[in-house]
């Protein structure tokens, strides 16, 4: 049994801790959170809840939420601790993970230093096997990996040119935006495209980006140039091989993201979470050697099978499809 | 076993189905839609699917969705209705109902004239007593007559004056709007005045609404003068006594309807919906005589349970408190 913790208890790391409960060869030993509001109280619900160092425990035992103790005891408790604390937060956190010798994920708001490996399962699984520290790409570099390497192993990829069409903020926040506006990022290219070479090394990749004001999905509109030649339906075939890409017809009624976000609410999954890559088959076409198609991301869920599947890599010797396939059978990914 | 049909499968349709399914003393016999879009292929998965008299069964023969019948036939086969047809189209269909001699629930956006009488479980359960037609008021008068008839009945109301602040339209779509404006209501008062005296009819109030760029739930700002004297915890604790009501405090981070609907995805529920009204219990406030509050609905799934109590009380001997603790102990709701 694989004892797992979780530092940080937002957006994705409650959602690791469900996934990681749901798993036969792992379990939940504790979380961490660092603030006494709602999501403690449902965190000390269903797990035991460790404090940060910094918040301490007094602030949480005046709020009347039952705490184990703070992040160390935790620590000393685990075979590995994924951290999902805020962006940046992680490298800090490292030197605590390295003195209670621990292994640890970390996410996609890291640099990439943060980890011996950056990891997606479908393109470099292998990569973290036994490692200490391994990063977990973001939400957006994930879903291109998701799209881009059944296409780079079986036709060969020359060149991809990707805009990322982001969501402005998370739906469980009413602060950030932007709210009326579209907000270019002017780095170039972002570093959505570093960061794909971080996995597949020797990808040709560009990428530009653009947040724009809504809560449900990213979407990326994706051009890129085949090595091999191919038509659209010889990729959707490709694609279709792949439990964690899921194809959307618009002809079916799937005509943004807040109906492929109202499908996700039906399939019964808790919060409503869609793990899988939607990508709209009509369109995906080929003009010449160029392939176009339009994809669209739950950020908030889709790293979570990535980061189960990064937590058997590094700490049992499960294979690779054996380790997918237990993670998507536990998830509801068909 | 009272055998239920459901017209429409949208917002409230779909929603409705689930709720009868998990019943003890009610069973789905069909469910009706108009177009063979994906969700028509979720309906059919989960219930026999029937499908309109004018979209006719080729469009969705032609699509490959399973189909039974047409809504007369599925009316020759169950003990009532619940029409979830678009706003205004239950009237039209009331005569079909007639025809097959069904008994009928319609819902908010129909004419209150299309029922012998409006329903709210908590006001007035036993008014639709063994009734052939019933209209289950809109989310936005549910909502009000949640919070408004236990002041009403403990403390007595001498006059409210309520301010919705609506949402623009619901998730699933992606047309309509106000998405950068807010759109006031230019009739006095606005519609929900009159529709909550379907329901208390000497209750003395006046209603403004406002549309704001949102999808997540509508909120109510209330100010009513109380007959009795009462302090703002008086009132908290007659809500606390009705489980379709929930208190949230600002304090433990509700600060928004974005954390309110975050706390719904917390419960494990079918599509993350929120049954219970929301109110601040910190935006609860007594001055001299007037009590203010803020609360917040979430428009696709309150009239949920007041449907399935419609149901019992039109075509069963169950009392009014047994009903809804039946509703509330299957639909999770403590």
């Amino acid at each position: 049994m694989i004892k797992v913790a979780i530092n940080g208890y937002g957006t994705i790391g409650k959602r690791v801790a469900d996934a990681v409960s749901k798993q036969k060869d792992m379990q939940i030993v504790g979380v961490v959170k660092r603030t006494p509001d709602y999501v403690s109280r449902i965190a000390a619900d269903k797990h035991k809840l460790y404090v940060s160092e910094e918040s301490g425990l007094k602030a949480f035992e005046e709020s009347g939420i039952k705490v184990h103790g703070t992040v160390g005891d935790l620590l000393d408790d685990c075979d590995i601790v994924v951290d999902s604390t805020p962006e940046g937060m992680g490298d800090k956190n490292k030197e605590l993970y390295k003195k209670h010798h621990v292994k640890a994920i970390f996410q996609g708001g890291e640099k990439p230093t943060v980890g011996e490996a950056s990891f997606n399962a479908y393109a470099n699984f292998e990569e973290a096997r036994g490692k200490e520290f391994v990063r977990v790409v973001s939400c957006n570099t994930t879903a291109l990996m998701r799209s881009l390497f059944p296409i780079y192993s079986e036709l060969g990829i020359r060149k991809v040119n990707v805009t990322l069409v982001r969501r402005g903020t998370d739906p469980n926040d009413h602060k950030k935006g932007p709210m009326n506006a579209i907000e270019p990022s002017f780095s170039f290219p972002s570093h959505h495209a570093s960061d794909a070479k971080t996995i597949i090394r020797d990808l040709n990749i560009d990428s530009m980006a653009l947040k724009v004001p809504t809560t449900l999905m990213h979407t990326h509109v994706v051009l890129l140039d085949l090595e091999k030649e191919a038509s659209s339906n010889d990729v959707l075939d490709i694609w279709g091989r792949y439990n964690r890409i899921k194809l959307f017809n618009s002809k079916d009624g799937y005509k943004s993201t807040a109906q492929i976000m109202d499908f996700a609410r039906e399939l019964g999954r808790d919060r409503s979470d869609l793990f899988e890559l939607a990508i709209w088959k009509d369109s995906a076409h080929v003009n010449s050697s160029t392939l176009s198609y339009i994809q669209a991301v739950h950020q908030e869920s889709i790293v979570v099978p990535e980061n189960v599947d990064a937590i058997r890599a590094m700490t049992s010797e499960t294979g690779k499809e054996e380790s997918i396939k237990m993670t998507d059978s536990t998830l509801g990914i068909a």
